[in-house]
Parts: structure tokens; sequence; C-alpha cells
């Protein structure tokens, strides 16, 4: 099915805070984010190269040791292996992009 | 540099009517385009995997010879070599994601 609207994907839990509307397409994978303001995200890495970009409210990334405060308007270039973490400053909608697919989120969507 | 600010990328000239701001990562394109209401996009195709999310106004996509209008909240998964072509229905922002990059859009960046 070509179009997909996001009302109708059923929202997975990635981890507490942080609800996710997933979409893999052959080579990618699109998450799309509601984080709760205050909720963080463990620092990790994944081969997988993750562009992040913000619809909604302000978020802070911290990419390598390094805290990046980010709002709409802005998109964060995570490379593939780079350490990092995240808190939700304010309720906030985010898109995060992956190449290759989550095979991991792929699980989560099929669960 | 992990942050880019959207504001701070010059807007290139897609075709009459389809402004970009264009982001080139390792794997991918990203193409935040603003299009103007009754601009036409014919049609074509690209080796390249694309994934048209829209972020404000509405949009007619023909893909394969079937029209999908869409709008916020979601998102068109067009496959690698399918023929598509577009219309803006109204004033409109789109994201538009590639894989692998697009290296005529690299080339237009650059240009």
């Amino acid at each position: 099915m070509a179009k997909i609207d996001l009302s109708a994907i059923e929202p997975k839990t990635l981890i507490d805070g942080y609800l996710a509307r997933l979409i893999h397409t052959e080579n990618m994978t699109f998450s799309f984010v509601d984080a709760s303001a205050g909720k963080t995200l463990p620092e990790h890495s994944h081969m997988h190269e993750q562009i992040s970009i913000m619809l909604e409210g302000e978020f802070e990334l911290t990419l390598n040791g390094e805290p990046i405060r980010f709002g709409p308007g802005s998109v964060i270039v995570i490379p593939s292996n780079a350490k990092h973490s995240g808190l939700a400053i304010t309720d906030c909608k985010l898109l995060d992009v992956f190449y290759p697919v989550r095979e991991d989120y792929r699980k989560l969507s099929e669960g």
C-alpha cells in the first residue's frame, strides 16, 4: 500500500515515555515518536545511520558527549555507531529516519 | 556538523514552483520542499526509493497512474523506479527522503 496514514499505525513503546509509529520500507525505517517531557533515552549506539527531525517541542540530544538542544526547523545527523542519548525537554514529536532498516524495530512492529 | 538548521540552507529550485532545502547524509538525501499551489511535477522515475511525508497543505501524487491525495499525517512510499508525478493542491511543505543519495540533487546543492 503506497499511502500510509500514521493514525492507522498502532503505536509501540520503545522505552518508557517514548511511543513510536513505525514504518519500514525496503531500505529505511521511519519512527514517528511521541516523547513525554522529562523522559530520558539512555546512551546507546547502532550501526544504522540516523537522522532526527523535530516536528514539535524541544529535545536535548547528546551526541558523543556533546549536548545539542533542538526544536522544529532543525535536523540532527547521527553517524553510524555514534553514541547518543536523549532528554525530552517538553512533550515532543520527532521523526527518526534510519538506514538500513532497524530489524529490532521491525520485530517490535510485528509483536 | 551534527545539527543543521533548515533556515541556514539556501533553497534550490527543483522545478518551477518547487523550492527545496537539501541535506545529504552518508546514505540518504532529505529534501524539504515548499511547493506552490497549482504547480505540477511531471511524471518521472528514479532508482532511488522515495518516501514523501506531508508536513503542511495538500498534495496529489500520482503513482503508477493512480492519483493519491494526501495531507499531514500521511506518508507515501514510492518504490524504486516507480513512475510518479505530482500536483500541489495548496501551498504545501513536504519532506521527501531518498535512498541512496540523489547525486543530481547533491550537484544542485553544490551549484
